[in-house]
């Protein structure tokens, strides 16, 4: 794993806009930390579940060691990769780190959370330090209610090129953003 | 309500592709059908959470009055809108059906569904039949479990213009899709 130090580029994002990264629906790099070994995993099914604090229920399957690490630790970060990062989302899905670092493999620089153990990853435009919160529907669905007590984004990113899984190898790349007058959240 | 014949651009989708329909975080118009009158809400706090048969958790604010329709029925039907639809999207969220016949004021067609009750929204270009099958995760955080029970789609919609919300009257809409080799679903 090699070790970065905390970009300057990124700032601290208020948790009552977090739910404006996650409702477009992104495919995150889900970090975890445990005995002493930090792992990556790519995630997609994942939802908000409340504003403030804000909740994010996210499905982690007990195949990915991950899980493991989630059960154990109860801490994860939700990192938002961009369109750049297409290869590393891809190849991180592909492969397990029960047997290597995908830090390494992966070339992505770990920056230490602050309130968190699991590392943030330097390359994505937003960091999203998290707690589990409820594991009652870890048994039957696999689903880990996660609250999100830091986050940290790029504030010069206005319009990120997030990617969004469409199965088997397809991605749509976020396109234009457009604005209707709303009086919702 | 207009009622509309079923219209022929439409087929029915597979049940186990439809996680392509739902994971990248489209957001929905949910259909619920309740004391013999048709509503519709938007919705973007969704994720699948199985693949087949099809699940997808959706949390649903007791303040709609879909939820009450939802909790009585347990059925819905989730209508994926694109950006043609943006305005009434919008207008869809930022009024209650309580008082209003939402088919009629924003000019969409219900068509009757296969399995339940709830209408299909013709305007939209993917249609998910959905029955409630578990309730225990409403109390706490309003999220239902939903399974898909008939799917439907135009063949022909290669890659929809979805519409992501990112808050506030922002929508992201999808942009292009990019190919990469995974061996993943």
């Amino acid at each position: 794993m090699k070790l970065g130090r905390l970009v300057k580029t990124k700032r601290i994002f208020p948790l009552p806009r977090v739910y404006q990264l996650l409702e477009p629906g992104p495919v995150l790099l889900v970090t975890t930390a445990y005995k002493g070994k930090s792992n990556i995993m790519t995630q997609s099914w994942h939802m908000m579940m409340e504003f403030e604090p804000p909740l994010v229920g996210c499905l982690i399957s007990g195949r990915n060691s991950s899980f493991e690490a989630l059960v154990a630790t109860k801490e994860c970060v939700l990192n938002i990769p961009e369109e750049h990062l297409a290869r590393q989302v891809v190849g991180i899905g592909n492969c397990s780190g029960r047997k290597l670092d995908k830090f390494r493999k992966f070339k992505l620089t770990a920056q230490p959370a602050s309130k968190v153990e699991p590392p943030l990853i330097e390359e994505c435009f937003a960091n999203l330090e998290c707690r589990v919160v409820d594991t009652r529907m870890v048994n039957k669905y696999n689903l880990f209610v996660l609250e999100v007590i830091k986050a940290w984004a790029e504030p010069a990113k206005k319009d990120p090129h997030t990617l969004h899984h469409r199965g088997k190898g397809l991605f749509m790349v976020a396109g234009k953003t457009i604005r209707l007058p709303s009086r919702k959240k």
